[in-house]
C-alpha cells in the first residue's frame, strides 16, 4: 500500500451499531469529509449552477466525466489552460470517472477487445479508440486528485461467462491503468466488477486489492437492480476491501440508497439525482419528495424545508412552482441547489450520527421518513 | 405637482456641456441612482438569475411586467402572498408597466375602445377586457415603487389620424389612471406617445403635464426606427418635461442607446438586452460586443473583460464558449450576469462623467468605442 500513503485516509471513528464509517480524505485540493457525497459536473459545471452555488451547497469534492470532457472541449484544451480545476474555477478536490460506463451508456459501443474499446461519439459520430492509458493519460490532463480506472461495462442481464470476461478484463486493465498512473498528485481508485454474483465480486475484490490502489469502488450497481439487491451486494463487497482504504459507490442514489450505502461501510456516493430531478421540477426534503409543479403548492407560503440554509428556501414554495410554470431557468437552479444542500445535510447528519454510536437509529429514522 | 413631492427626485448636478443629469429618485423601497438602467424581471424573475446574483451586479431597481405577471401566476395570489417584493424576494424598487405594450405585441388583441382593450391571452386564449383602471388596480395588487398609465399602443406605420387618435386615448386613460391611483406608497409615472412626430409628441407632452405624474416615461421609441430618429424625437420631447421629474425612456437600448438618451435629458432605461443577448451567446464589453460561440474564443484564457468584478470574468473566455457550445444553462446565466454588470458599470461611468462636467467627452468616446 505505498500509493496510498499519499492520501491518508483517517478513519476517526467506526459506528458502534452498523459497518458506518467516519473518515477523512486528504487529497491535493483538499480534505474530504466522509461519508461524503460528490455533485456530478459531467461538463465541467454543475448544470444550472455557479461555482460560488456549489459551494455554497457544502460540497467539497466534485466528479467530472472523463468522456465527455475529453470529446468537448477536449483534455488537450483543458490541459492548455492549466487543468480542470482552474478551467471551472473549482479549487477543491475533483474525482473524474474514466468514462468506462459513459462509452457503453451514451458512445454507440463497437468493439471491446483486450486492447481497448472501440466507440462512436455521441456528439459528431466520429470513431474513437480507447485504452485503460488513453483514459489515465486524460484524466490526467484534466488534472483531478483521483482518477478512476477503465473498466469493462457491459449490458445486464448477461451470462455468467460475459459477466466473468468482461471483470477479468476489468482487473487486466486496472492493473495496466496503474502502471501508468505516474502523476505524484493524483490517487488511483479501482472499481470492483462482476455484477450480483457474490462470488465474482469477491474474486474481484481480492485481485484488486494484490495490485493495491488508493481507494475501491464499487461499479456495475445501481442500474435498474431492486435496492435490496443492491443492499445485498454491498454487504458481501465492502468486508472484502481493505478498512484504512476508502470505498466508493458509483452513481448512487436516492437519499435512502446513500444512507444504507454508510450503513454498509461506503465512504463516498456521487449522482445526478439531485440535480437532474430538481431541473424536472422534484425538491427531496426530509419528509420525502415534493413535486413542484403541483396545483397543491399554488398558494403555499412555505419554504421547501423550514431549517433548510440554501437560497431556495428564502422563497415561498408557491414562487417555486410559478418558475416551473412560467418554464423559468431560475427553477431548476433554485432546486438544483436546494437538493444539493439537502444531500450535503444527509450526509452531515449521517456523520454526526456515527461520530455519535446512534447510527442504526438515524438508519431506521430516514427508512420511515425518506421512502 | 403634489404627488411628486411624495417621491423626492434630487436633480443634483447638470452636465455643463450636455443635458445630461444626475439625480436620486427616492422610492418607497430604496433610492435609486440617475441615470439608471432598470434589469427585465418580465415573470418575477431577472431570466437565469438569483436574486443575489441581481444584486451582484449593482441595479437598485427592476422592472415587472403587468402583463404575465397578471395572467400568471396572477396578481390576486401575488397580493395574497405579500406583494411582488416579498414573492421574488427582492427588497429594493420595483417599476411595473402597464400592460399596454405587451397586449398590443404578445396578446391577440381584439379591440380597443374608449372604456379599455380586449384581447386574448398568449398563454390560453381565453379572452381578457383591461381598462386603465384594471391595469392600476393589478399593480397596485403587485405593490411596486412605481405603476405606469395604460396606453393605447398602435401598430407602426400608421395614419396620422390613428396616431392622433390612439394619443389622445392614451391621453383619457392616463387621467383615468391618476383618478384611481389611490395607493400612497406608489409613484404614477405617464407615457408620452406621439410616433416621431415632435409636434404631436409636445402636445401629448404638454397634456400630461398639466395633469401631473410622479414622472414621465417616453414610449413608443426603439420599436424600429433609426437611431437617429430616435434622438431627434428625445431631442424633441425631453425639453417639454419637467425638469424636476424623472423621465423613463421605456424599452432602450444598446449601450450607446443608453448613452445618447442620457445626454438628451433621459434618466432611467429598461431593455431586455443584457440579458437576452447574453442568453444568445453575446456579450457586452467597453470595446464592443463579443460573439462566445466564435471559434477565436477557443484557446482564449483571458476573461471577458480585464476590470470587470462579476463572476463570468472569474473565468475564461475559453471556458464560457465550451459552455455555450455544450448547450450548459451555466452560458446564459453568467452572460446574463456579466451584461448586467456592463450596463450597471456603464451608468455608474456615466453618472460620474456628469458629475465632472465631461459627459460631451464620455459621449464622444462611447460613440467610438461601443459602437
Amino acid at each position: 500500500m505505498v500509493r496510498s500513503s499519499r492520501f491518508p485516509f483517517d478513519l476517526i471513528h467506526k459506528d458502534a451499531g452498523t459497518h458506518a464509517r467516519r473518515g477523512r480524505l486528504h487529497l491535493p485540493h483538499g480534505m474530504v469529509e466522509t461519508p461524503a457525497f460528490m455533485p456530478v459536473g459531467t461538463q465541467g459545471t454543475v448544470k444550472g449552477l455557479t461555482i460560488d452555488q456549489v459551494q455554497s451547497t457544502g460540497a467539497d469534492i466534485l466528479l467530472g466525466n472523463t468522456y465527455h470532457l475529453s470529446l468537448r472541449p477536449t483534455s488537450e484544451l483543458i490541459a492548455e489552460l492549466g487543468g480542470l480545476h482552474r478551467f471551472m474555477g473549482w479549487d477543491k478536490p475533483i474525482l473524474t470517472d474514466s468514462g468506462g460506463f459513459q462509452i457503453f451508456s451514451l458512445g454507440d459501443l463497437n468493439k471491446v477487445t483486450e486492447v481497448g474499446a472501440t466507440f462512436k461519439s455521441h456528439l459528431n459520430g466520429a470513431t474513437i479508440h480507447l485504452k485503460p492509458e488513453d483514459s489515465m493519460r486524460i484524466q490526467q490532463e484534466l488534472g483531478s486528485d483521483i482518477a478512476m480506472v477503465l473498466d469493462h461495462v457491459i449490458a445486464l442481464p448477461a451470462t455468467d461467462d460475459a459477466v466473468l470476461d468482461a471483470m477479468d478484463r476489468s482487473v487486466r486493465w486496472a492493473e495496466r491503468c496503474k502502471t501508468v498512473a505516474t502523476k505524484p498528485d493524483q490517487a488511483l481508485f479501482a472499481i470492483v466488477q462482476g455484477g450480483l454474483n457474490l462470488d465474482h465480486r469477491a474474486r474481484c475484490a481480492e485481485a484488486l486489492v494484490s495490485i493495491g490502489f488508493d481507494g475501491y469502488a464499487i461499479g456495475g450497481l445501481s442500474v435498474g437492480e431492486p435496492p435490496l439487491e443492491m443492499y445485498r451486494v454491498l454487504d458481501g463487497v465492502c468486508p472484502c476491501l481493505p478498512e484504512d482504504q476508502p470505498r466508493y459507490l458509483m452513481g448512487v442514489g436516492t437519499p435512502l440508497d446513500l444512507v444504507e450505502g454508510v450503513a454498509r461501510g461506503v465512504d463516498m456516493f456521487d449522482c445526478v439525482m439531485p440535480t437532474r430531478n430538481g431541473r424536472n421540477a422534484l425538491a427531496f426534503t426530509a419528509n420525502g419528495p415534493l413535486k413542484m409543479r403541483n396545483s397543491c403548492h399554488t398558494r403555499d407560503d412555505r419554504p421547501l424545508e423550514e431549517d433548510c440554509p440554501c437560497l431556495a428556501c428564502k422563497h415561498s414554495r408557491a414562487y417555486i412552482r410559478h418558475l416551473f410554470m412560467a418554464d423559468e431557468m431560475l427553477g431548476p437552479t433554485l432546486l438544483s441547489i436546494h437538493n444539493l444542500t439537502f444531500y450535503r445535510r444527509l450526509m452531515s447528519r449521517a456523520r454526526q450520527a456515527i461520530e455519535e454510536n446512534r447510527y442504526d437509529a438515524f438508519l431506521q429514522e430516514c427508512r420511515q421518513s425518506l421512502a
